[in-house]
């Protein structure tokens, strides 16, 4: 949703105003995989139906989103939705195998597959995620922003091409290093297909976006450089202007220069690094998200309350941040230590 | 083996030169896991028995040592050895499960199974490592020195804690974050056991020693400098100052400058990093050892040489430059891949 077309209520909201580095009253906070299997509420929806049917009924995703948000309190809203379903209209044979996560039936082993790899021209296939957008936008606070996502090229292409999980990349990589020419062309028929899918979660009222390059860690910075970065970029600079992105890379601080020169008004930090260190190495004309450990949460409430106010110190009250867990929350978590923690970053986070 | 009882051929070798910051005519080379399951005369001796059994028979560890430094023509052997036997002597119930890695029957999941945990006073129930260190020192050219190694405290307390490997560590940390004390007596107890491991090695014929922190790129700054680098450094510092040391740690660049305040002659680097740029953080008066992906051995001879030669560049011809990949090679990499990478590194590491 452009700027131009929002309510002076949800363009003043905190998240939107964070990501635009003004002064908050308190510092937003919204957790990653927040509608996730820790909660109580999104594992009774969860029982009634897969993974997939999950994602693929609006009502439900609806449901799940507003819940989680709604129960922790939290400044966005994130849809509910996953990684992968773009890859099947692209030709790939995605299933959730029960515990086992997700499996790619005929995965592109080689270059010699990108033949039967298609670019999303039409997103309309993807139209249950966009259903889901304006359920919850219908239903969410008019002070609550809704945020969209969706993985960044490398992740999907990894998918794309391992199958599934991988611990070394060796075929993804090995594509990248010998066969330049096919990587850019998978690269960009992502990016396009990226691109369209974002634009029409904006359309349907998503007011910020985040890219996750979950896996791009495996890669040193002459290959991310190289063989990475255009692609992200070719993405960010395909969305709206006025929209905030968030640009998340988990695996390896010494890409967070270059994810910033991708772009994105948000630089999403994992646990790995000290966030006042890292925001003055990618610059504090950018706003950062992150980046308490989730492990942190299995922890009594003292020690959590400990570790959140370093991570808000080490913002130092500056204008532009937004707080987060470095990675998603995990399904054995006590919802009532999230629950706990974004009251201690409301609190704790108020301008001092 | 310390430097005043060394034949100067041994002294003088390419590989020590380098350890030191001296001119070496071209760039030393070894290989993380050369003695590994890639190598057919490797697989022939294991075929023959267990892995641990090959861990505990010196005959056999030598001949897989010598035969490995032979093959690729490496300038440094590495014992073949494990990281978690020592564990054993501590009270820990280990075994090497078949295709599934090491299990650890009676792992210390709370601080509470702390005092099950002992110290090694007596590196006597080791010695099946030290009569493999003193046979393959017999065996090896006089021009070859031989590595030892262990397990930084950090990795050897994650596994003693999560009882096999991990995906987050949460026992880890959770015990880290709530119990500093129980915590401390944990890695102080194994840094004293290391330091009297690592000084057997080296007493038995090792001229040099790494320590892989394999594990410790989970933790952020802050808790590496808390939690990890005392115990690192004590390790270090119970050394013979004379004896270089490989301070090894995978995962996380944003720690490299609290490895290298926490000792060794020679940093060791991932692939995660550009390796100019890593040695300029650190500092130019510290060696670094590093850092091929090794996803790169995968490809053709025409991208391991263009790879290569990359890594070479970046080191800009300084004295203290030991290649070797960022990890350790994989099981089912092309051994004349690996051959020819030290060619390669020979030929194009010549002082230009």
């Amino acid at each position: 949703m452009p700027a131009d077309s929002m309510s002076p209520e949800l363009y003043n909201c905190r998240f939107l105003k964070a990501a635009r580095r003004e002064p908050v009253d308190t510092t937003p906070v919204w957790i990653m995989r927040q509608a996730g299997r820790y909660l109580p509420e999104y594992m009774a929806v969860r029982s009634k139906v897969s993974f997939i049917e999950l994602c693929k009924r609006p009502d439900l995703a609806a449901e799940v989103t507003l819940t989680a948000r709604e129960r922790l309190g939290v400044d966005a809203a994130i849809l509910f939705a996953d990684l992968l379903p773009i890859l099947q209209p692209m030709g790939l044979d995605l299933e959730y195998a029960k515990g086992e996560g997700p499996v790619i039936h005929n995965p592109l082993r080689t270059p010699s597959h990108l033949p039967r790899f298609h670019e999303v021209e039409d997103v309309g296939c993807l139209g249950y995620v966009f259903d889901a957008v304006k359920l919850i936008r219908r239903q969410l606070p008019a002070n609550i922003p809704l945020l969209g996502f969706a993985g960044a090229p490398f992740t999907l292409a990894s998918y794309a091409i391992e199958g599934g999980g991988s611990k070394n990349y060796a075929l993804t990589k090995t594509w990248m290093y010998t066969d330049p020419g096919a990587w850019r062309s998978l690269m960009e028929t992502l990016a396009r297909s990226l691109i369209r899918y974002l634009r029409a979660q904006i359309d349907h009222g998503c007011q910020a976006v985040q890219l996750f390059d979950s896996w791009a860690g495996c890669l040193g910075p002459d290959d991310y450089r190289e063989f990475v970065l255009p692609y992200t970029k070719m993405v960010l600079d395909g969305l709206p202007p006025d929209v905030p992105v968030i640009n998340f890379l988990t695996g390896n601080p010494a890409l967070l220069p270059l994810l910033r020169a991708a772009g994105g008004q948000v630089i999403g930090l994992d646990w790995r690094v000290n966030l006042k260190e890292a925001w003055a190495s990618i610059g504090h004309d950018v706003a950062v998200q992150g980046n308490l450990d989730p492990v942190t949460l299995y922890a009594d409430l003292a020690t959590i309350r400990r570790r959140t106010k370093a991570v808000l110190d080490a913002a130092e009250g500056r204008p532009g941040h937004i707080f987060n867990l470095g990675h998603g929350v995990f399904p054995d978590l006590k919802p009532e230590n999230v629950i706990a923690l974004v009251e201690m970053v409301h609190e704790m986070g108020q301008r001092r």
